[in-house]
């Protein structure tokens, strides 16, 4: 399995893509940009999905749908939105087509144009704000806390599986509010569930922060996000939030009446994680043997193999095998018994290792005598002998530790790759070199951050939530400055 | 609530689309055909698509995702599927909107056009089965199990939310066997699967057959489909299930090498079912007071409302309504107490029965002394007094009883509105006025099908499975025929 596989050190990219397509993960597919996100792919993104939807439900949202075509009019109704939005995107002009005339297949039929293009929503905020205008009279319909599963375009030309894709699967939080205190604390509440979810079951420790305002998400006030770090030192923005003011209610004409009966403009907010963080999840934890997964979100957490020579080895085997299957399946936990005939031990082994399966459990003839199991760990491919008395208490101790030592590893790294820097000389030394997060003094201008972008690639991160606030000098400018943001290369 | 809602008797389309909306289910979009589903709409949706996804995982089957897009070109790859499916679509053909010259907003940028237009899936055989190429080589490749949970557009005239609708939600099963038997029972298990599904979680009662080769999916060899009978008498088709047999295998050149080495084109089924079956939910149990849900679909399955003069009455209510609520959770039930004081209990109550709530508790000061809360259910909107004592053993009964005599009224309409009929003038009498289910001889031929669906608006709703054989003369042309056939007028 693992042979043929690049390894990191090798090259880095490299190793990220044959992962994703050799692990079943995803795949490209023939239309330029779309991936395939194949079945041990997609049971990853469920578990990902149910997770956050708990969380979503525990916090007052529901669920509901809107429509995939956007009118090109409605992306043009808020200002900053259609500059960010309305470019690169799929257009949808007719509505039939017909037989060539040639029998060489079928072409679009002509008389079947559209009045007014459509847009495949590379976001869904002007649609939904459209529709709220007639949800939305007094202050008794709000506030509204809607959450959309749904798959958007954005028409990218350099695309990744998983990381940047022309079609991507995310959800999307639209929330209305009464008050612009009420719609801050949701974009607050939102960016806490995202770094709780990231830290807690992705076992991805996150930095949570502000954009600058040239990284606001387009027609924002204010774009909280969580940013992660990769085991090359890149940055990876993993969830954003937006508080979007009064933008959208002013675009579409969303009022309410208020308690004494006066008109005000609705407040909102908008949230939203994607598959991107399946990215963040292979490029978190993976090694050179494979894939490596938090047992939390593992579809399989648990293979069970048989090593056996004949049928009666077989059966034995068999006999314990599926009793301890079922004794860690009353416990809540995933188990895989693999009786295929038609794979060796050894072959499935490697499987199991290179799929990042967090435990894997081995059974022979030897073991049947002695009462034991071999118990093999992913993350750090240590093996044990363990009793199969009470080796279920035993793999659901084993496989929290293997989800904290995952976090507490990535912790480490991220600790050890964010660097205070106070010139410009080790700024671009520590950037091109050590990699990962800077932390430096910035004078808080765009032109600054522009030209820093442009000479070393890094750009803002984020400002850092309660970010301490001390007396400084730009890296760059050398003007004053009254904090330390994080500058990254990102993916 | 339930006043200016317009009665099945006076039109029972209006009555349709009026609780539709009214009940907070879906609404037409700005955005020609498409539908908004509202979260209580998308909170029944839920609860089928857990259900279903349940089933299919227990039946072996694995969510994956393909893309959005289709290649104009693969749809002419099977020639009764181009037929069928690449007529009335979305067709996109630019990749890039710019700033238009007058500042008057955005415009299609004409150097963006795609070299080859991409069609929104109306169905995901071609882009599945030119994936599933590269996924099969041998038999151990096989069978491929998978599902999609996805959005799916046909650019439909005339639209009616959830029934037909340009876009809609639905999932679509693709499976790849190594040999036609196999197939087959995959699409004969996924029938009773559907089957299982409507009749014991929706209380919908079906006839499972076949449909004539007419009414077929566009590139089967074998329709398989279910049936369901509404309030007014006309059919619905509620779900299909295709044996595809190598159709889709010879268009993209699927071939796998059998045990023996020989090259063999693999066999396909598909099936689905979508959001149409929140149409057929609501037209089969709702009345005139609104709607009426199965228990076991219901977002809400016990509504708790307390009645109160003053707060000292309501702290005392309050305290019995949620040590109610945690008994009946305890048990699985989904309770909401409705301790709004925004409104008053009447309005609550109208509400509740609007949204076809199954159970509604009321407790005012009175039960409490007497130990005792008011139980209303929906379905027969009858009323009794309960002992507080043993409350959640008799509503978690109530429930059960709820769900089966939905399923047994509307198995008496259709038993009742199922006719079988032997002569012409009985045939159009029958559907004219009586309505539902026809069942008749019929020779077997498209052309008596065609000419008595013009004359009629009825079609062969499905040869039943398990059919009896009997000889006869077929209604409309007096030709021998062998069995009888289900015809009716439908949606």
């Amino acid at each position: 399995m693992a042979k043929d596989f690049t390894t990191r050190a090798e090259d880095y990219s490299k190793w990220y893509n044959e992962l994703v397509v050799k692990a079943d993960l995803a795949e490209n597919s023939d239309v330029r940009g779309c991936m395939v996100i194949k079945p041990y792919g997609y049971g990853i993104w469920e578990k990902i999905q149910q997770q956050l939807d708990k969380m979503f439900k525990a916090t007052g949202h529901q669920n509901a749908y809107f429509p995939l075509f956007i009118p090109k009019s409605y992306l043009s109704k808020e200002a900053d939105h259609v500059e960010g939005f309305a470019k690169e995107c799929a257009v949808v002009t007719h509505y039939r087509l017909k037989n060539a005339e040639d029998g060489s297949g079928v072409v679009v039929d002509p008389n079947a144009k559209l009045e007014e293009e459509l847009i495949v929503r590379p976001t869904s905020e002007t649609i939904i704000w459209n529709t709220y205008k007639n949800w939305i009279q007094s202050y008794r319909d709000l506030p509204i806390l809607v959450n959309q599963w749904a798959n958007v375009v954005r028409w990218e030309m350099r695309t990744r599986l998983f990381l940047r894709t022309a079609e991507f699967l995310w959800q999307e939080g639209h929330t209305a509010h009464a008050t612009k205190d009420e719609a801050i604390a949701e974009s607050e509440q939102m960016l806490e569930v995202y770094a709780d979810f990231v830290e807690n079951y992705m076992a991805v420790p996150v930095v949570k922060g502000l954009k600058t305002p040239s990284e606001r998400f387009a027609g924002a006030l204010e774009t909280y996000c969580i940013e992660a770090l990769m085991q090359d030192g890149k940055a990876l923005q993993a969830g954003t939030s937006h508080f979007l003011g009064q933008n959208f209610a002013k675009a579409f004409d969303v009022k309410y009446a208020t308690k004494e009966g006066k008109q005000e403009y609705v407040w909102a907010t908008s949230w939203g994680v994607s598959t991107r963080l399946m990215g963040a999840l292979v490029m978190s934890h993976s090694d050179d043997n494979g894939l490596v997964l938090p047992p939390k979100l593992a579809p399989i957490q648990v293979a069970i193999v048989p090593i056996y020579k004949n049928e009666e080895q077989f059966n034995a085997i068999s006999e314990k095998a599926k009793a301890i299957q079922e004794q860690l399946e009353d416990r809540g936990i995933s188990v895989k018994f693999d009786d295929r005939d038609t794979h060796k031990p050894g072959w499935k082994f490697a499987e199991y290792e290179f799929k990042g399966v967090p435990v894997r459990i081995a059974i022979g003839p030897r073991d049947l005598e002695n009462n034991n199991v071999e118990v093999a760990r992913r993350d750090t491919l240590e093996k044990s002998l363990q009793s199969m008395d009470g080796i279920d208490a035993y793999v659901a101790q084993l496989l929290k530790d293997i989800q904290k030592n995952l976090l507490d590893k990535a912790k480490a790294r991220m600790e050890e790759k964010t660097t205070p820097v106070n010139s410009w000389e080790e700024f671009q030394e520590v950037i091109d070199n050590k990699t990962g997060f800077v932390s430096a003094h910035w004078d808080g201008t765009a032109e600054t951050e522009q030209k820093i972008k442009e000479l070393t690639k890094a750009t803002i991160r984020c400002i850092p939530l309660n970010n301490p606030q001390e007396e400084g000098k730009c890296v760059f400018s050398g003007k004053p400055s009254t904090q330390r943001v994080l500058f990254a290369k990102a993916y």
